[in-house]
Parts: structure tokens; sequence; C-alpha cells
């Protein structure tokens, strides 16, 4: 992407809270395609703070989150989203008129009622959810090249269509594609093609983990056969998922709701050896993979192209 | 790996019954480093064979699987565990004497079950399962590096101690570790490493298609979050998987109801809005994910380093 002038910097000061891997990417991007003026950083840990400057996530970290937000154009929320009310609370008082404050939090209904009801008028808030990450986290884990391809979800209320399209702008020079939607349909949808399958990794990662019979050695050992790729996911931040879990709880329970009477179905068909049952599922999934594939939202390389854990 | 001597081949004439993934990447890799003599192949389907000559994953093919077991020194049964029985008997009466016979199959018990009982005397059967594999299917799926750095499991009764061996030294010769273990405890151990994973990944993939609301061009576009990666899983080969779960049926459904157990104690949690539960649960298997990738078996790499969706 080409360096923007400075004449195109979308914002001159923006404040992240938080600065994990999604903060630390963001800041990286937007510095390294100068898309914005200056990036002040804050997060609750002092260590946190001085990695953030020795990487360079932000031009310089505040003890407070009030105090990094002062002057900012655009302040973005980073932390897990049962710490969003805490935060608004905090930073409310000190928002520049005519501000516009996000977020990157995976659930949307839970967000906007902790943080809308707290901001001054006059003050715009576009929640965003990124849809990128890896399973790693804090302010080591980021990269500039996080968000390239990926989606991001914004579900603005409609009444500040001008902050809308900045942000847009921004998520989309940070390499994003970006669409919006309602908020209640966004927990849904990622209920779906997040949060249950998420909580399924975590499920079947523990039950490998308390079967003593078979050790853990050997879980490890022989995990290429399918498992390995659970614990990838089972590895990610473990406070960001409670977050999510505790804050999109009915789309969540109705999924794996749905989830165990597939899979109750699937247990007799094998109790029963109902081939047929078993082959026609099977064969349905696949195809599902392919149009992932088509639209450009995973590879089609073996294992990934992990080639092959190397 | 260094290139085999003429002096070092391990077996003068292989014969591959079925060439699909795991038997066309053994026909490459053989040939690849000169394993072995000669290497005839045959499948069912005269375009599979034809394919097999074009890219050379053997040096020959065959109409059926007796003429291909002629004079061979090793036979390698790499076709689904339900096709077995009917093979084995197919070829029982023209095995040379002598030779050793055995398979790539995902579970061992039945497999024994199955070939063993119709093997003449003098023909050493040794059970093996190599834990590689991707989510591709057919002899175009092959490559001669697919067993590196992978395990193979033999599952040997322990009457034919030579012939063991020299197995042995031809999957390390293709890249494995190898293990031995009891076939019983091989099952339940892949259970948990891969049967109940996979089930459980074609299940949710087959529940979000199922979800009319959350649109599939929706679970499609916003997999990134998690959800892909199921799908990688659940693009496996359909017939392969349907033989796996109904021969290795009693290790998958208990696994399978430990599962759901834990899962249902998880669900509860979330209900409840017991935050320590889960942030307990999440933090116990970030480690095991550490664990695999100390042992090898995966890559440290974001997302697989599959960097992403490139």
């Amino acid at each position: 992407m080409a360096r923007a002038e400075p004449m195109n910097v979308l914002y001159e000061r923006v404040a992240l809270i938080g600065l994990g891997l999604i903060a630390g990417s963001m800041g990286l991007r937007m510095k390294r395609d100068g898309l914005v003026g200056e990036i002040v950083g804050t997060a609750r840990s002092p260590e946190t703070r001085s990695i953030a400057i020795e990487l360079g996530l932000c031009d310089r970290v505040t003890d407070t989150a009030a105090e990094a937000v002062k002057d900012a154009d655009l302040v973005v929320l980073c932390v897990p989203v049962g710490a969003m009310e805490t935060v608004t609370r905090e930073i409310a008082p000190h928002l520049k008129p005519g501000a516009t404050v996000s977020d990157v939090g995976s659930v949307k209904g839970a967000v906007i009622d902790a943080v809308a009801p707290h901001l001054p008028a006059g003050v715009a808030f576009i929640p965003a959810h990124p849809l990128a990450g890896t399973e790693h986290s804090g302010p080591r884990s980021g990269f500039p090249e996080l968000f390239d391809n990926r989606w991001c979800l914004l579900t603005p209320t409609g009444d500040a269509p001008e902050a809308a399209d900045r942000l847009a702008r921004l998520w989309r020079a940070m390499g994003s594609n970006v669409d919006t939607m309602e908020p209640d349909h966004h927990d849904r949808v990622l209920a779906v093609t997040s949060h249950a399958p998420h909580l399924i990794a975590y499920t079947m990662v523990g039950v490998a983990d308390d079967l003593r019979r078979v050790t853990d050695s050997e879980v490890i050992k022989y995990s290429a056969a399918g498992f390995r790729d659970f614990t990838r996911i089972a590895a990610s931040d473990p406070v960001m998922w409670r977050d999510v879990f505790l804050n999109n709880k009915e789309a969540t329970l109705e999924i794996l709701g749905r989830f165990t009477e597939e899979l109750f179905a699937l247990q007799r068909a094998i109790r029963k050896g109902d081939g047929d049952h078993l082959h026609a599922y099977f064969t349905r999934t696949r195809a599902i993979r392919r149009g992932i594939i088509e639209a450009g939202q995973d590879t089609d390389k073996p294992n990934f192209g992990r080639g092959d854990a190397s």
C-alpha cells in the first residue's frame, strides 16, 4: 500500500486504550502507512507500556486512560469486553468534543450497553470488530499485516454517518474489508463463526487433558492427526474469551444447543452403524470448505501450508 | 535425506493397494529416495490408475489387487477401513510366501479382525498407521514429504519381529518417527487425538450450514474468526471417516460422552456467569498448545503461518 501523504492523515491524534495484539497491530500499521498524526497509548501494566515504546506501537504512552484521550480525535478501546464500562467511565469526562470513540470487541450488543450511556453529547460512538487475530496475545504479538484481507464489522447507530465513514476509511487503509450490520445480527453471526467454535475447541482440549489413561505426552505426541488444530484455538487469550462468552451468552448458548443436538444425532448414527447418514453429512460439510477458500478467507495449501510443523 | 544405494533397498517389490493421498505419498517418497525396487499399484478406478502412472506414484499398475500382489515382498493396504476385509480375501491366495502385509488404516483393532484371519501361514501382518494427512484426498494430493517428522504407529503381534523391524526402517526412511503400541491402546489414543475432534468439527460445520438465519455466505465471509479451522478438518475424505467412526465405535463414543459432559459444565458456567470457572479452564488448555509446539508437532507461527489466507 502506498504511503499516505500528510494531507491524507485520517486523524490528527489517536488514543489506543489497551496495548495487546489488536492495538499493537493497529499502531504498527497506522505508523507504517502514515495514516494518522500522533498515536498515544496506555495500558494498565507499566511493563506493557514500556514494551509498546520499545516496539514503536505508539509515539508515547500515558499512565492513565484519562490522560491518553486528551485532545484525541479517535479513541479506540482495545480492552477485554468486561473492562469496557470501567474504562469508558474513566475517559468520558476527558474526551474532546467532536471526538470519535470506537472499540475492537468481539461482542457488540453488550459493548454498546456498556459504553454508549456514559459518553457525553457531541462524541460519536462507532463500534467496530476486526475479525482478525492469532492465538498469541500481548503487545509483542502485533504485526502491521494482521488486518490484510480480513473483515472489520462496524455497527454504527446511524446518527454520526461522517464519523462512521472516516473510521471505515481507516480500517480499509489498514488492509481490512469493511461491512456494517446490526449489533444483534453481528452477535448471532459471530456466535456461529467464532464463539461456539472456540468454546468447543476449549472443551475438547480440556477433555484430552483430563484423560489420564491417555497420557498428556501421547496426546501431544500424536496431536497431528487433528487435535492440534483445536489446541491452536484453545490457546487464545483466556480473559478475552471469558468476557466474550459472558457477554454473548444467549446467542452462544443457542448455537451450542443446536450443536449438541446435531452431535447426538451423529453419535446415534455411529452407535447404530448408519454409514449412509455419516457419509451424507461429511460430504455436505466438505462443500463449505471450498466456499471459504473461494471467498479468499483461507489458504488451499494442505494443512494451512504449515508445511508441516517445520 | 541422502539417496539410498541399491544395496540399501528395503523391499524388492512393493504393492500399493489403493492409490490415494497416503499411497501416493509413499510411492513418491520411496521412488525419490530409492528405498525399494519396483512399486506396483492398483486402484478400483481406471482413472485413478492412469493418474498414478502419469504422476509416477508407482512403476506400473494392475487392474486387480490379485495381480498387484504377485511376487510382492511388501503389500500395503491403502483402502478405507471398511474395504480391508474384501481386499484381503481377494489377495490372500496370491500372496508370496514370506511376504509382509501392512496397512495404513486409522483404526487398528477392527483392521486386525478384518485382515489377520484371512492371511495364509508364512505371511507376516504388521499393522501400521501413519499419523499424517491433509484435508485433500485422491491420487493427486500426495507429496513425498508428507511423513516428515510425523509419527507412524505400528501394532505388531510380535510373532514376526524381523518383518516389523524392516517395516519400521521403511517408515523411518520415509521421514517418520516410529512407535509401537497395543491395537486397543492405539484406538483409544486416536479417539482422543483424531476421531472425536473430527466428528466435532464435522458437527460444527454442519450446524453452521443448517442455520438459515445466518446465511452460508456470512458464515463463509466471516469464517476467519475461528470457524475456518474446523472447516479444514471437516473437508476430509467422507468415506475414510465414515469407516473410521463405524470401526472405532466404542472408544469414539466414550470420548464424545466425556466431551458433552464437559461442554455442559462450561455451558452452565456461561449461563450462571461463572467467569472464574471459564478463565481457569481456558488457562489450563493454553498450556497444552505450548507442549505440542515444543514437541515439534506444530508450528508456533501465528495462524499456522498461513499468513494470512494469502
